[in-house]
């Protein structure tokens, strides 16, 4: 079936109206109207070419929240009218360790993502900056009422990417937390990690959103413009995740951990990073990686926010403002995440 | 008191007879008569300033296996003629978190490191190329008749060394630890993982010390100079200790991990060491850093190594040949671990 989408042809050109081909329904599947699609600067980086060659003409958008239109002969987790989410993975292999493990996020053999990957039926997947999408229900999300609609769709990639090194590494009472950056992750991170009632310091490159982040649920708010703020956190933080993808003084950020600290980066620059295996040894630090949650994690997340009414802060636009709102994000001229309603792309 | 030993008045110049100072032993010190003296390659590095400035003139050595021949008034845990050992820290504040949290080789306040430290009487500390030592009774480990006498010096640095990581990152039955070098580091490192229960891989530049590998444990033996290597391990080790203080590529030994597996380096290059955060996000993999272990643990290695028969292969050497045995350990031409009879030094 032919879908009314936003469409890049391009890494240069604007988004323009097109369509695109989604499958008929099989009979695990789920046929959703995307009433809501977030805007994440991965989308940007994907259609610039910045993580590699791109499918063109492709469809970009894994923030989605819907309603379900349709279901398959043996869908059983979902219902017509039901509100649901799809995040950045559509399916996966389903037979690796990591897959067996419930952690599809890591499957070996590479998932499938919301947009530009391969499909099993060997076309490529579209993203969420169209009308309607058809996705197996296993990689189908609830979506609890009591998370206002329009603001659940960042949770599906802001929102667990930043819930689940929380949890991995335990973020919680007693836990020292610092987010580094204030940008679409970064505000949630702030959110879930106080929900998780951790305390909870935002790393920023200046003051310029510090009341944001204090009301946003921060305990502290630090410039790291600043050398000043590296003296004064030295060692006092158990947990820091680094929402920003550009280049960053690791040693510097490693220091501010205590013993047994993690840096966990949710973003990564292309350039290799520089470390002083000191910075680890000196306090048994360690520098990881994490790539969004599972499935199951995700669905977790998503009745944590509804439970402790954690949401992101948003600014609706219709679809003929995507470029502008592309160039903002670029400007980091946001606060704190832009969603499409997708009612203004005509069916 | 003035007591023999085996002094550097240089970087440059060789160990030679010359004569320290000791302090008079406190109500809580142990004079211990020094049997036994492991060469570590950090006693080399540290003459040789590699690692920052050293107080010439200067005795090393942190692997010291001895008799206790008095203790003071308040010694409870140690009579004289019992068997000890001392490794590479004689105190630390005892008052910091990680102090109090039995963790004081990471002491906030800088333990006190066997040599080349400022004791708390102001003097620098001196190490165990020398015929006596005193030391707080907290910092003395009670060795286990079952270890052999020349063998248990070099447990007091490369055994807890390698112990503590593989303990700390739950090296055991079901896990695959590799081990990166079979110097006198890696040879107890294999060993130890091997007792624990893990399946041993040795990832070593060439297949030179294959037959001592799988001799002391091993289950397989790797040469990191063929590319294949890297192909036929990818993502299939739990955990690697890198024994090897020279820079290694970081991004190919984190490619070997599976999901959640860590690289940790116990040597650390005075270079930065470059990766790529893909590296770690792909399968939140961790980087990271141990340096020895707790008193606590070592006498918990100690007695594992009692009860498992782990013990280093030592070469014997008079007090005379250590410059030539610095020579080979620079050319790594020793199997496993030089240790001096301290005997040969008149008393």
């Amino acid at each position: 079936m032919r879908i009314p989408a936003y469409v890049a042809t391009s890494a240069t050109g604007p988004l323009v109206p097109g369509t695109i081909e989604r499958r008929e329904i099989g009979p695990k599947d789920v046929l959703i109207d995307i009433a809501w699609a977030g805007v994440c600067h991965s989308d940007i980086h994907t259609v610039h070419g910045d993580w590699g060659p791109v499918p063109y003409p492709l469809t970009v958008g894994h923030e989605i929240a819907g309603t379900v239109a349709r279901t398959g002969a043996e869908v059983t987790r979902f219902h017509a009218g039901e509100r649901v989410g799809v995040g950045t993975m559509v399916d996966s292999c389903r037979t690796c360790a990591n897959c067996r493990d419930g952690l599809e996020q890591y499957c070996l053999n590479g998932n499938t993502q919301t947009y530009a990957s391969v499909d099993r039926d060997g076309t490529i997947t579209q993203g969420g900056y169209s009308t309607r999408i058809v996705v197996d229900e296993d990689f189908v999300l609830h979506l609890p009422e009591q998370i206002p609609f329009e603001k659940a769709a960042p949770l599906l990639c802001a929102g667990i990417t930043t819930y689940s090194p929380l949890r991995h590494w335990g973020a919680g009472p007693g836990k020292r937390v610092a987010i580094v950056g204030l940008g679409g992750l970064g505000h949630m991170g702030v959110q879930l990690a106080h929900a998780m009632g951790a305390e909870v310091t935002v790393l920023s490159r200046t003051l310029a959103k510090r009341d944001d982040g204090l009301r946003l649920g921060a305990d502290h708010y630090c410039a790291t413009s600043d050398p000043a703020t590296f003296n004064e956190l030295a060692g006092s933080l158990d947990l820091i995740v680094n929402t920003v993808s550009a280049p960053l003084d690791v040693d510097a950020y490693l220091s501010l951990l205590s013993r047994d600290g993690s840096l966990v980066n949710v973003g990564a620059p292309s350039q290799p990073m520089g470390l002083h295996v000191q910075s680890l040894l000196g306090a048994r630090r360690s520098y990881a990686g994490s790539a969004t949650g599972s499935i199951a994690e995700t669905q977790e997340m998503l009745d944590f926010c509804a439970e402790h009414g954690v949401a992101p802060e948003v600014e609706i636009i219709p679809i003929e403002q995507v470029n502008e709102a592309w160039r903002r994000v670029l400007a980091s001229d946001v606060r704190f995440r832009f969603v499409i309603d997708m009612s203004t792309l005509s069916r």
